[in-house]
């Protein structure tokens, strides 16, 4: 997502400490960071973060760190996490996928949410930069800890069919898919602000849990 | 499938020899009846017969059985069947999915083919009806091979949704699922009468393989 260059966002990098400037000085050390046993939930792609934020605040026993590539979008949800007061279970860092395995050590992630993600051109030269190809998969496995899962939405029908095979295909549990979920009987929903546009239009979301074992 | 009365059906039900009066009699015998140790597929609700009969003549070494409820419809593609020369791979019986293990011996079907079938209301109280409700995919397991498997298709994107669901929740394992089979990279499909409408009209059609096993 690229953003407009905001005034504040300099200021806002520099002074706010939940955005992390190097997110790999935690790799290994992320329940250090946030001072606790709990689990942690990491999205990839944030955006402007209503989706991570919101759920930081509800589930308050779970350490969220969002991340998304550019620094002009982080800010933004950065800033709302920043002035709502105690809430200590967020962090925001500029990563991309290719970066993961600088921040994070193997087993380290309870859960990964990807959430409209790029689909990219349904060709198969493209298909590889999609963060559900079965090499990011393989990556993914690696950070998750045994029990971890991910769960993905997205309103592209092919990138979901694409992303369903690959799962399959290497050894992912699937559950609770499902091809329009705001129709379904999935609750508790937390939309991002990409998918509330989506759903305004009455286009179909589809979402999947996926666990890294059977377990 | 409700068909009309047609004058010549009662002459071809006690004349085609393709058609079973009394499928039972083969329950544990089926290599028996068509002469041959080759696999057995078997389609639940074939209607007029098109992609049964069009599989049977490209599969020569495969036996299938085309099952339907009502036997004024089950008349049209055994018809078909009966003129085909040398077509000896292929049978026609009156029977619904209740009467399965009338029919069959545990472990005796290679391959079931559910296409199209009646989606019913998308309620509690009517799901269990759908052929794919997890009360017939454990009936399913029952009678298919140890290497068996489904293929299943359907235009109904709420009924494809709960299946994929019942699978996963059962053990089965996916694998080859689509959204939109007719602009996928899936080749050999061969449409029953029902999805050529729906192709016509530009809908897309979802399928799905399920194997009973991870083998």
């Amino acid at each position: 997502m690229r953003a407009r260059r905001r005034k504040w966002t300099n200021k806002e990098v520099e002074t706010n400490e939940k955005i992390l400037l190097s997110p790999q000085d935690f790799k290994g050390k992320w329940k250090d960071y946030f001072g606790n046993d709990n689990p942690l939930y990491v999205e990839i792609g944030c955006g402007k973060g209503r989706f991570i934020f919101e759920n930081a605040k509800i589930s308050r026993d779970v350490n969220f760190l969002a991340l998304e590539r550019e620094m002009e979008v982080i800010v933004v949800g950065a800033r709302k996490a920043r002035i709502e007061p105690d809430l200590n279970n967020i962090a925001f860092a500029a990563c991309d996928a290719q970066g993961f395995l600088d921040i994070f050590a193997p087993g380290e992630i309870d859960r990964i949410y990807i959430n409209f993600c790029d689909p990219w051109p349904n060709r198969k030269k493209w298909r590889k930069r999609r963060l559900t190809h079965r090499g990011f998969l393989e990556m993914y496995k690696n950070i998750l800890a045994p029990n971890g899962e991910i769960f993905f939405k997205t309103d592209n029908s092919q990138l979901f069919e694409f992303s369903i095979n690959e799962f399959l295909e290497t050894g992912w549990k699937l559950k609770n898919v499902t091809l329009d979920l705001h129709k379904s009987e999935f609750t508790g929903n937390i939309m991002t602000e990409y998918e509330e546009r989506f759903f305004n239009l009455g286009m179909p979301i589809y979402r999947l849990e996926a666990a890294k074992s059977e377990a």
